[in-house]
């Protein structure tokens, strides 16, 4: 068996003893998602450490280690800022989001740092339209925990969709 | 931070508390989702109480309070009407159905009774056509534990597609 | 209540006491999808028992008992065959792949043996096209555990999609 299967194994066991964290990690997920199918993105940025970093960048430029991205946010400020503009503008059509989060896997943890993935799958639903993928991916996370509940420290989210069907203006 | 994030962390507290009611509620689901997916429309009626409130209705009437929907059952006769409807009818073209249910929140346990709320995906596939999403939306769930067991006592399947490709007889 | 339910419910009973299975099969499967969605084909042979059985059924052919495929291997040769063809040639338009994994369903262990159920949902990704469903379906599992961690002994895959967009070389 080669050294990659036997390194996959070892990182399963401690998968298995990660669980609760696995677990607890879902829940949040949940919690996000919710946050954002309202359209309630003040409450998103509180899913967020000060120091918070955020990016969507397409999957392409991820594996070519590109950093360029469709939306970039270094701080909470920065997240805060979004979320004000998209509370205050309407640069989209009027449309309904469904955010499934699956596929959690944490993979190590180092003091009070979770590093995890996930898989997001976003539908949206714009009048008069079916509904579609409007966009899927995988979010590469850091976690931190803040007085003993999670909070988001670093989030990339890479997508696997190349022709996103309006300006990406709404966080995942 | 605002009144509604301290909310929203006491709420995550009691989820936490709530796991295994959430696991067991991810098992409740699968099974319904197999039954369903299996076009086994009287088994899908022992999921639900005698006295069980069902409907389907679109994401903007429900935002609007309107209690117009799709589909609107008053107990479990009018649940079994219907089974037996689409068991003898065939008002739709033969299709594949494939039922996704993720995103399950526990909100609240009072008794024997348990809120939550899950996202659904029902995927459907037609003969000679490619698969496509049919159904978004989310479950607002009451269940009750009776003699050990979870039934559903109110279910509303609140759907965020406005434009349903066949009239949907059929249940989620 | 009808036999069947009555079925329904001592299953259901079997299913509760099989939750840390259930659990362990997630992680498995999201270890799987993973290795799939970066195109590590080798790595995916190792998920299998030397004698697996792994095969890609539409669902029309399984529910008649028709065993015809669009895949069919038998040993884990026949699956790095497999692996060793996708590697090197290219049949296929490049892709990104996003393997969701749901649904899972523990139904009976027997010794080392578990025999269990999960819903797929794969999303392409081609070059400027929008992300689509290219397949939807239901995985039947045996899982054998050797030397502690969990392998595929028998994987069928039964999709529903009837149309294919591309020829389906590649494993789900």
């Amino acid at each position: 068996m080669s050294e990659t299967a036997e390194g996959v194994r070892a990182a399963r066991a401690d998968r298995t003893a990660f669980r609760d964290l696995r677990l607890e990690i879902e829940e949040f997920h949940f919690d996000y998602a919710d946050a954002l199918e309202r359209g309630e993105v003040e409450q998103w940025c509180e899913f967020f450490t000060d120091d918070a970093f955020y990016c969507i960048v397409a999957r392409d430029n991820h594996d070519s280690g590109l950093p360029l991205g469709l939306v970039y946010c270094e701080g909470k400020g920065m997240l805060k800022d979004r979320a004000f503009a998209l509370r205050n503008t309407e640069m989209y059509a009027p449309r309904y989001l469904n955010l499934q989060i699956a596929n959690v896997r944490v993979h190590e943890v180092s003091g009070a740092t979770i590093r995890a993935e996930a898989n997001y799958l976003l539908v949206e639903t714009l009048v008069e339209e079916p509904s579609r993928i409007q966009q899927v991916g995988k979010y590469y996370d850091l976690f931190e925990r803040v007085e003993g509940r999670l909070l988001i420290r670093e989030r990339r989210c890479v997508y696997d969709s190349v022709v996103i069907n309006n300006c990406l203006v709404f966080p995942v």
